[in-house]
């Protein structure tokens, strides 16, 4: 699909510097974009690839007055970075993909809202509900009487197990699995495991956004809570029961283990690891690969290391850790030196 | 579906306290449930919700004598959290799914055994054979020769690829991958590498249980080996040619490089590592986040750290790593101590 | 499918040495082989399996004289492990899945090459382009305008999402998400976060395998790139706008944060972590389980720990990790030695 400047300039409100008559296609990053591409400079530490980029049109912040010649069109407005975002907005906007492709499974028991996407070899199970607008692509899996709120995207492959609760404007990516069993097993007297049987569900808030291949799993008796507008990167693991409040941010690869509680506005680094039934307070942040092993009740604390403690203190430590080669020499010395008095 | 006291009763050859004509249609957690709900108490510790319950109706042991009005109807058993735990199981059974859902895909030369479940999008290859009463959720797929047991579930999702075998009464969850190339190439003279074709399979004994997005890989010849009763959380990685002996369990996010060997009744924790070519004697506890480096003889041991070593000397010597700039300060002072003395 | 020793010797340039009658049906490891199997000895610390084998045919090396009579009939070739190889590519070129299977979804407006698999299930979206003798398994996703190039695997289940490019000879294994949105949130004012909208792409190159359940994101902008003949194993995270150049092999449930480049012919142990905007020198070797946090200027260098520093200095403070209680018990003495002078 191809854009006028002139159509733009209209969009964003913005004043024309050059050829108002090309035409883009595309949108691109300033230093690898080509002829008929769009892009921006918001970022002063960017301005010199003005002169050089093969961009068509350039989205600048106003007070940008070139020193030398620029070939793209510049579009002038108060906020580079925001004009942007619009654009891609739109954009997805005008790409969202819409109505029911076939062959797919919709249980004539389940409810379906108005603009929704339903793709190809995608289940609906039996009451499941979709909201409106919301977008399920294909080969996504939706259990009996799970429900998706509106304007969610469940991303190609899915998976939400039974009676599953997602709020409105989720994401969730591709090959998440929302509901599986918890881990729990009861030692038996023979050394076997018997299952311990996992009947609780997962409810997810109102502005989440799940990464691939995230794991989730159901409440042994009650919910694994996720809350409004927390964000999880891919491969995470969610044990049963936990809940995570409001806000918290969590890098790849991490995992929580069953019944802990992390606070709002949390920060988990990649990797890092919890232990069970811990609380962590508001605004805790952990470094990547940490594993805590305890509660954490004071707020805006930052722990590192497995098992983990204060940041700074561990750094201290770890500096020392580096350095123990030549502690022990210096030890040795201090022996050597008592020795030789005793002699 | 909603069931009466009076069958319940029956059901769980309890005795009733209180309205025997209320009806339940959903099973909670003590502290969550609903009027219409049934829950139970099984542990003293909630015995105090039995007063403030929601709950329409509660298990309870036959020895509870309420010291305060309930308002709930009890159901007196012999141990309450068996009986809870036998309802659940029935209600599972009742909403086991049932028949071969369309569209999916069959191949003629395939082996369907009967009770068998094959849901939406499944995809069964020639010569696979599924064993009586086994589940197949929709969208999993099911390789060329692929043998499954008897009652096993194979949730949403789910791809066993190629001549790989899976016992009865195993439960793999959705986005598990079994049978996927073992990750073995030889080092070309040019620095690149020469995939070794993976020839071998997986095997799954019965009883065990794999977690979601749990990936366990085929063998380079022979076969990956994962015997009876094994549990396996979501996310972990087995490697080719690893061997998991009887009723280990493994927590989510570990990983067992190749041609490692577990032995029986061990316990990974979550985010551990081993490298290649491991024995690890029955009944090792791994401490979660360690890393395994060396083979262990002896059975019964508690191994911690990355490279893991005995797990009480690591926490000793973890303790004194907390303390290092402490320790550096008194070498500090006795060097102090001799330099004075010298001048 | 059956085929005699006789077909064999001609396909290998063989020489017969016992009965060249003899079927076989399947190949085996030599120590697990039974009646009816192809086996071969490349190792000389195999040799010993020669006189006790169940296989009914055996590839061995010219110069293999048995000292013990043989049952197997041999096969003697210049070079067993290649001839074995050889072997094993001709029985994955005769059962390449061939064809399109129904139901599967291709968009009119895809392109579709000669000699193409596509498995039931599998979804080609609008403008996607498959390449010749490319092989899509059941249940793969590829979004709108995704370029895959020839003789590549995409096995079941794969996702690829909107105008990702993966090269020629690839293989993807199952599970595998390939440009899920990076992981970009602006914090706001009150605490919550605004997505930054991920609008790159990633680009795989030539001979490149992917693990599966391995998840490699779409850039913020511009690309996230594979580079030629580049492994990576199951369950890593590839964060967006990451770069992995030529040749370089990480092992599974490794990640690399947001924008880190990957020099060519590196080594990535298992579980490691890197955090984001890192440039590391090529052919860099990085232990399992580390954490690199500080680019690598260097070539050739081997890290270890978290944060990594250099592997030997690493072990050598290691191995005094493990003796700190003795370190502080000399500490100790040292100190009560000259307190006791002074009293």
């Amino acid at each position: 699909m191809q854009i006028s400047i002139k159509q733009l300039a209209q969009l964003l409100n913005a004043e024309i510097e050059g050829n108002a008559e090309v035409l883009v296609s595309n949108l691109a990053k300033i230093e690898e974009a080509q002829s008929g591409d769009l892009s921006f400079i918001a970022n002063p530490r960017y301005l010199h690839f003005a002169y050089t980029t093969r961009a068509s049109a350039l989205v600048v912040n106003k007070d940008f007055t070139p020193e030398k010649p620029v070939v793209a069109t510049l579009l002038k407005v108060a906020d580079a970075y925001q004009s942007f975002a619009q654009l891609l907005e739109l954009y997805n906007q005008i790409n969202r993909p819409k109505g029911i492709e076939q062959p797919c499974f919709i249980h004539p028991a389940a409810v379906i809202g108005t603009g929704v996407y339903i793709g190809a070899f995608a289940y609906i199970g039996e009451n499941a509900v979709l909201g409106n607008n919301t977008l399920v692509y294909p080969q996504t899996y939706i259990g009996k009487g799970v429900q998706v709120g509106e304007n969610t995207i469940l991303y190609a492959g899915v998976k939400v197990y039974e009676g599953c609760i997602i709020g409105n404007n989720c994401i969730v990516h591709s090959g998440a699995v929302i509901g599986s069993d918890g881990f729990g097993f009861a030692p038996q007297p023979d050394g076997s495991y018997r299952k311990i049987p996992q009947t609780g569900i997962v409810t997810i808030a109102n502005d989440v956004e799940i990464g691939a291949n995230t794991c989730i799993d159901r409440a042994t008796l009650g919910t694994t809570a996720i809350l409004e507008g927390v964000k999880i990167d891919n491969l995470v693991q969610i044990a049963h029961n936990v809940q995570i409040d409001q806000s918290t941010v969590i890098a790849a690869q991490a995992g929580i283990s069953g019944s802990t509680k992390i606070g709002r506005y949390c920060m988990i680094g990649g990797q890092a690891g919890f232990t069970g039934h811990l609380t962590i307070a508001p605004k805790t942040k952990i470094n990547a690969q940490s594993g805590v092993t305890k509660s954490v009740d004071e707020e805006n604390r930052f722990l590192s290391g497995s098992p983990a403690f204060d940041y700074r203190n561990q750094m201290r430590a770890y500096v020392l850790f580096k350095q123990l080669p030549d502690l022990e020499t210096r030890l040795k010395n201090v022996e050597d030196q008592l020795r030789d008095k005793h002699s």
